[in-house]
């Protein structure tokens, strides 16, 4: 029998079969790593075969082309390189002192992007407002919340928090939602108004309207207001303009998170989705996700930047200094919750030079005309359905079930998905809209070209085919 | 004349003069950076030029070992590394699905250095604590007071968020200020209380426990102890065990900041300086700030790791998948602020492995040895004081005024300051101790040697000597 397992038989304990395997179970690199660091140094060689044995078996490529998932996440030679030269420079520029270099080209590519996405003079260095590196979406709105929050409590008295109401739509990321846990927003007084389909899941100003009247007169203080330019879950694109036009007749703080669909506004031909910028108090896009800027970049606009230093300022001893005390300077410390910050404009800075507009340009059309050639195949095969209008480089689409089932075709569509990925070809991901179960294709690695596409949807198909025969 | 300016007379418009100085003042970079980016692709080698002639010119060398300002911010080979080989993969490691060996190997590493540091097996992330990387000590110290402000108001109710009261020692870091600006604390029951020369700047437990029973017979409720092992200012030492055993005796969540000194800890002779760290349920210590860890890299532990994720979760549909849906994961978004992070774990351990932990206490140890030795210069000149007894590798210290008057010496050391730092050799930074204006040499830059430290006093003294000669 031993002999028998030996020669092709059963394993059940194979070591390579283990090693093949375990990364895709959580724990699995505890077991391969030692429990505690070692006492003298290790080769560098050592280190590296680690990497390769142990590390990347456990990795997600999000660089990799046939990354479809959630939303894309960039890396460039221009982004690297600012990477490599920021971590050399290893600077902490929280305050203008602490390297005015890093300060004021964040100030002046801050000014360059906004220019580029034609955002209001309002949004530039040179008047009131200004822009800002942020780690992340999520970094941008808290901070907006939190300079709005204290605007208003300045004005009505901080015993009114539990009266402050925030609005966006039930689209809207998560990171609003934690932003008001962490600003300490009444949940029951967060607004995730509802959106359909009739209207490609937009939220809609006559519903905003009628919520702020309701509250208003129940003696709530409407305050701040999220719009959407290209929602997680479907690209849903608020009106800004209407929207806008209502949080300035009501006082509050309207904030336009484009964290993916802001790079796509550097073209010309969809720059008319963030029209009605101009009503904003603050915008925010990504440039870490579809602006070939390496993690972490996001890049936050206000009008008004006193609100958020008012807000997010501290004064300590230990960091007063001459240019400071004499309001010569900005201090990003006192526009960010953290206090150190990196020099992260050296690689928004690079990618901008290295590439130049028009290539970069380009690079968003290209992945919108992948984006278009996967929604074609997907039309083509009358067993799918595109669910959403395709705007930018997201398709949302789904398997559809035999019967009108919604129950089957959410199992169906949640089995595809597990499949797909399961064959570790391509990665993608799902949400739900108007309680389906949808998968989304996200167009926007680097290195995915036409033949990627192509594949992506063949292993869509087969898997499908599979699902479907075994029913 | 004009041919007498040619050859060497006044020249108020010099091209040179004007590029070798222009650093120097706030707005520096407008004028000669380009408007907007460029149309077209620019070349590397231009880029990388103008880096050496208008960025680097205005950069604040941290890394350079003439460099005592503040805290050190440490880069290294194997920091460098991790960076680039981070950036490389660029993963954004929010979940365990999106990159299982991001979150695994951190798990790992954070696991090994609170071995290192001898924390009890609670922050070990077997059990229901664990390790985290944040960004900066100041998201640690908010994220820990948003998980102790909101285990209470579970208990007590949201409405007593006015009742919620803080303490901490005036030496504490205004981190901890932001933080409770960002949660809604109010400010007027942020207690940081007195500390003062005779027990050298620690929080003393009598004045904690009375400011305590003053605020719990005024009906308001003790909730978060910030202590403080190596303050911001002069390295003061505060007694965990004594003000932990306070806090927990009033049900309070206690947190321990070891930004800077947590790295000396490591070292069997300092490690008593965190006696008393089984009493806290948190402690953060920054791997970047003198760790040979490039920024950033903040490294926080927690006994009860549910108390985070019961603050700072959001379940969105589009994140959700089977390994978070089933807990088998630690999904580090729940931990943090934003949603997105870095693979920052990468970096720590090739530190850990690259080094081993001889060596990097040796390398605490002679930074140590070089403070010593400052010290001893100091105390060697009777023009100059130290002004605190130094613990780790901070040397407080001042000029003596010529008289015994506290203005006249406060402007002395002020100037002192700004004429060192404006040779240009060396950069050194201040606090206020007691009223009186103090300099602070921070040694911790991975080059700084002996001869450094010698250079670096002498600069001081000849900048000393004509301040007093010219007085």
């Amino acid at each position: 029998m031993w002999d028998d397992n030996r020669d092709g038989g059963l394993r059940p304990m194979d070591a390579e079969q283990l090693r093949e395997h375990a990364h895709k179970m959580p724990g699995y690199l505890r077991g391969i790593l030692p429990d505690s660091a070692p006492n003298h140094p290790e080769s560098l060689e050592d280190i590296f075969n680690d990497v390769r044995a142990k590390i990347l078996p456990g990795v997600t490529h999000w660089q990799s082309p046939n990354f479809f998932g959630y939303y894309p996440s960039n890396s460039s030679i221009a982004g690297f390189l600012g990477e490599m030269l920021s971590a050399g420079l290893n600077i902490v520029g929280f305050s203008w002192i602490t390297s005015p270099a890093a300060t004021e080209l964040e100030m002046t590519v801050l000014d360059w992007l906004a220019k580029l996405l034609k955002l209001p003079d309002d949004f530039l260095s040179a008047g009131e407002g200004g822009g800002v590196i942020q780690g992340t979406a999520s970094e941008a709105v808290l901070v907006v919340l939190l300079a709005a929050r204290d605007r208003i409590l300045r004005r009505v008295g901080k015993k009114a928090l539990e009266k402050l109401v925030v609005y966006a739509s039930d689209q809207t990321h998560s990171a609003l939602q934690k932003a008001c846990q962490i600003g300490g927003i009444h949940p029951e007084n967060c607004r995730f108004l509802k959106t359909d389909s009739s209207i490609n899941y937009a939220l809609s100003p006559d519903v905003l309207r009628e919520a702020i009247a309701h509250d208003v007169s129940n003696g709530l203080i409407p305050f701040f207001l999220c719009a959407t330019v290209g929602t997680t879950s479907s690209t849903a694109v608020d009106p800004l303009l209407f929207l806008g036009k209502t949080a300035k007749s009501n006082g509050m703080w309207f904030h336009v998170d484009a964290a993916y669909a802001g790079s796509a506004c550097i073209c010309p031909e969809y720059r008319h989705h963030i029209d009605g910028v101009e009503e904003a108090d603050s915008f925010n896009m990504n440039a870490h996700k579809w602006f070939l800027t390496n993690f972490d970049c996001s890049a936050l606009w206000v009008k008004d930047r006193n609100a958020l230093v008012q807000s997010l300022s501290t004064n300590p001893e230990f960091l007063k200094n001459k240019a400071s005390q004499a309001n010569m300077v900005v201090d990003y410390k006192d526009w960010q919750i953290p206090l150190g910050r990196r020099f992260r404009s050296l690689k928004l800075w690079m990618v901008l030079r290295l590439y130049g507009i028009e290539n970069l340009q380009c690079y968003i059309r290209n992945h919108i005309n992948l984006a278009k050639h996967f929604e074609g195949l997907v039309a083509q095969d009358p067993r799918f359905e595109v669910v959403t209008p395709r705007v930018f480089s997201l398709v949302c689409f789904h398997l559809l079930p035999s019967q009108n089932n919604e129950d089957h075709g959410n199992k169906l569509n949640h089995d595809l998905l597990d499949a797909v990925n399961s064959t570790g070809k391509i990665f993608i991901s799902h949400t739900v809209l108007s309680g389906k179960y949808i998968l989304r294709f996200a167009v926007g690695a680097p290195l995915t070209e036409e033949r990627h596409i192509t594949s992506a949807w063949k292993v869509l198909q087969e898997e499908a085919s599979t699902l479907l025969g075994s029913l």
